[in-house]
C-alpha cells in the first residue's frame, strides 16, 4: 500500500524545507508500517536524511558518538523505508518502517518505548492489535474465569462457531441500519476472528500484510 | 483498554529518572490511542510533564513563546492522556490519548504530519485504519473500474452477501490449517467488513471504540 521505490522518496520531502535545529538536527518518530507502533525516535542530520532518502534504508546521526550510524548494521535489523512525512512547521520527520526481525530496540525488545513502570510491556498499536496481544496472552497463561480461555478449551469448532454465528449478526445489524449495533457486532466478529488467529498461531501482521499487497 | 485514572499516570513514569536534554525539555510524540496515528510532536519540561500527570490532559513547553501552554485550550482540541510510557534511554515520552475533536495540528487537519509532496494526505496509522481511508475515499470519488465502487454500487444486498461468503471462506480455511490461506481469507472478510461500515457511514473508529470498551 505504501511501498515505494527509494527514488521516490526524494519527493516526498523538499529536502531544502527541513528545519534543522541548532545543533543541525531533526526529531525522527520511527513507526511500524503496518499496526502503527511507535519503534523509537532518533535524530537525523541533513547527510543522514540525505543517506536514508538514497538508500531507501534509515540512518541517522548519533549525539553520543557523533557519528553517522546505519540502523541495523551490525545487528542485521535494519529499517526499511516505507513512508516519510514532516509536520506542520518542518521540524520532525515521521518516518514509516519495515522492521527487519521485529526489532528496533538495542535492548532487544520490539520497541524502545517497552517501559511501563519498569515493567516491560508492549507499546502502544493500534486497537485490534493491543486486543490480539492481550488475546495471544490469554491463550499462553489461561485463567479459569476468562471468556477467551474458555473459547481456547472449546477448540476449533467452539471458536469457529462463534464467527458464522457473529457474521451472520453484522449482516443483520447492517440491515437494520443501527450504528450502535453495527459497531457492536464488527467488535463481535473481530474479536471472534481474532481468537481463531491466535488458536491457529496466525500473527496479525500476516493478515495486514496480504491486505497491504492487495493495495500495491 | 488503556484509560487509566489521572492519578495512577504517575506510577507509568519514574518523573526523576526522566532526562531533559541542555535546554530542560524531553521530545513528546502523541499518538491517537484507537488507531495507532501519529498526531504531533511537541516538546515537555519538568513542570508541564508534572502538569500532564496531575490534570490527565496533556501540557508542553513552548519553545516560540517561552511559556507553559495547556493543548487545546483555546481550540477546545485537548488531549486526555490514555498511556504514557518513556524509552529505553529516558530520553523522549510517548505519550496515548483521546485526540478531542479529532484535530491536533493548528492547521486543523488531524495530524503535523499531513504533508507528502506538498499534498495533504490522511497521517499513516494501523493497515485497517488506512485501509478503510481508501474504501471512504472510493465510497466519495468513485471510478468505474475499481472494485470496491462495484461493491458500492450493488448495495447492502451485494456487500452483505460478501460478508457471508467470506466468512464460510475463513471458517474453511482454519479447517484445513493453512496458514497462508487463512491470512488471505481473514484479510478478504475484513476487507468487506470495511466496505459495510463504509456503506453506512458507520467509522472503524466506533467498532475500535467497542473493543477498548470490553477490555477495560
Amino acid at each position: 500500500m505504501f511501498s515505494t521505490e527509494p527514488h521516490l522518496f526524494h519527493q516526498a520531502i523538499p529536502v531544502e524545507e527541513i528545519r534543522y535545529d541548532e545543533r543541525g538536527l531533526i526529531a525522527a518518530i520511527v513507526q511500524d508500517y503496518l499496526d502503527g507502533t511507535v519503534l523509537m525516535m532518533a535524530w537525523m542530520n541533513r547527510e543522514s536524511l540525505q543517506k536514508t532518502l538514497e538508500t531507501g534504508e534509515t540512518w541517522f546521526w548519533s549525539r553520543s558518538r557523533q557519528e553517522l550510524w546505519h540502523k541495523g548494521r551490525t545487528s542485521g535489523h535494519i529499517q526499511k523505508l516505507k513512508s516519510i512525512r514532516y509536520d506542520c512547521d518542518s521540524d520532525a520527520l515521521l518516518i514509516g518502517v519495515e522492521q527487519i526481525g521485529d526489532i528496533a530496540c538495542h535492548t532487544g525488545e520490539r520497541s524502545c518505548f517497552h517501559q511501563v513502570d519498569g515493567k516491560i510491556q508492549p507499546p502502544p498499536a493500534d486497537t485490534l492489535s493491543q486486543v490480539f496481544q492481550v488475546i495471544c496472552d490469554r491463550r499462553d497463561h489461561p485463567t479459569e474465569s476468562s471468556y477467551t480461555c474458555k473459547l481456547f478449551a472449546g477448540g476449533d469448532n467452539k471458536i469457529l462457531k462463534k464467527i458464522g454465528e457473529e457474521s451472520a449478526e453484522v449482516v443483520m445489524a447492517f440491515k437494520d441500519d443501527e450504528p450502535e449495533s453495527i459497531a457492536g457486532e464488527v467488535a463481535d466478529l473481530l474479536y471472534h476472528t481474532l481468537v481463531a488467529l491466535a488458536h491457529h498461531q496466525v500473527d496479525l501482521k500476516a493478515v495486514y500484510r496480504k491486505l497491504q499487497e492487495r493495495r500495491s
